[in-house]
């Protein structure tokens, strides 16, 4: 776990095959993740052709490294498993419904991560693609996700071919409550963010792009009310659509 | 990453004490994980007083690690932090809805996965509590959490004090899917469920609770259709009391 340390997302990747018998045994170690009774609520899409790539593309923005990774990963939030198995066994399932989908999407996101810290561990490099749950019916429609089955995580893996400088992270004292949450102050807040404000990067993203502070750069442009609340309805009504929600 | 090949749950502990030195080491290196914007939207509150653990374990269904074991991290989707440094920097920040909910909850769980990784690496044992999306408010209550802060992850942490044996797991041909997802048929849930079905502890299962089937024991017992429905109203009514659904 030396490798987390020094981790940073590869967004460009090398020629260099990632064999399929590497690739297995990873998401094989990967899978001693705890997850809810044991059942393991995902499962992985592994998307190699360059067909495929194209087609998950759009629901990412067309972001390069979907089309460049010699391997695309969409990790599902999966109850249809279970739920089949149930139905097979004189069983009656009952995982349509919202805390499900928690549940599962819990056991995805755990078990990409182990996946990630075991893959940068060999060298690989992967960039966690946020866009999954921005429009999750385009990559449902894709990738044929049946009932019950939800993409939660898309990873981009391959051969480093760049190595970025290692980005900022808040102080610790910025994460971490004891005994009781206590909330944010104004002192607090500057404490917090003063490093981040500083760095000569966002002093520039702050000034190419017309702005008076960092966090306008975020409200304003990148993450906006308007874009998560049209994202909102989105994935609520994909959700619906999976059988999640009523 | 060796120790993830056999790592346990670990729900019993010694007296050993984990020092806020390594705690602080462990829970910094996890920062590494990436997260949405680099924005970090997730919160740890760090409970290891006996009266604090003593106030949790009910929202844990009494669960004797939560009082036993040295800490308890209850690891929370923060949009907090970032709305209120916007709020202190001129922006308008728009993070009261579904999607940013989502969003924190990946960036918690992203981080709370690593950590388990990089302590279960010291060899530290850990026991993920999925109880904590069971009845929230119960831990919203108790920690004092805020509006844009909900608590997603549990973890008890402490040297192990038990030797538990590897727990079984699918077979890697359940859990992947190549190129579009391939439904389960009757054929392949047999062949993915068999070695699950078979092991004696699972048929001991069965007999105790007087089941016909493996299956029925989750469906009937461990995780019923009532108890989930009844526990998503209540994470929905939640969400909404903190702000993350209108």
């Amino acid at each position: 776990m030396e490798t987390i340390k020094t981790r940073k997302t590869i967004r460009k990747y090398s020629q260099r095959e990632v064999s399929d018998q590497l690739l297995e045994r990873l998401l094989e170690e990967a899978e001693r993740t705890p997850t809810m009774g044991n059942l393991q609520l995902y499962s992985v899409v592994v998307t190699r052709s360059k067909e495929g790539k194209k087609a998950l593309a759009p629901a990412h923005f067309n972001q390069p490294m979907v089309e460049e990774a010699p391997v695309v990963l969409t990790i599902c939030a999966d109850f249809r498993r279970t739920t089949v198995w149930a139905d097979n066994r004189k069983a009656t399932p009952g995982y349509d419904n919202f805390l499900s989908f928690i549940n599962a999407a819990t056991d995805a996101l755990l078990y990409t991560q182990t996946f990630c810290n075991l893959a940068e561990a060999e060298g690989l490099g992967t960039c966690f693609l946020g866009t999954t749950v921005y429009m999750p019916q385009l990559i449902i429609d894709t990738l044929h996700l049946p009932r019950l089955v939800f993409p939660v995580a898309t990873i981009t893996l391959g051969w480093p071919d760049e190595s970025p400088a290692l980005s900022d992270r808040l102080p610790l004292r910025a994460i971490i409550h004891h005994e009781h949450f206590e909330d944010y102050t104004p002192e607090k807040i500057n404490d917090f963010y003063a490093d981040k404000e500083a760095l000569e990067e966002n002093c520039h993203f702050i000034e190419i792009n017309q702005k008076e502070t960092l966090a306008q750069v975020f409200t304003d442009l990148r993450y906006t009310k308007k874009d998560n609340e049209a994202m909102s309805r989105g994935m609520l009504d994909a959700l619906k659509a999976q059988g999640f929600l009523e």
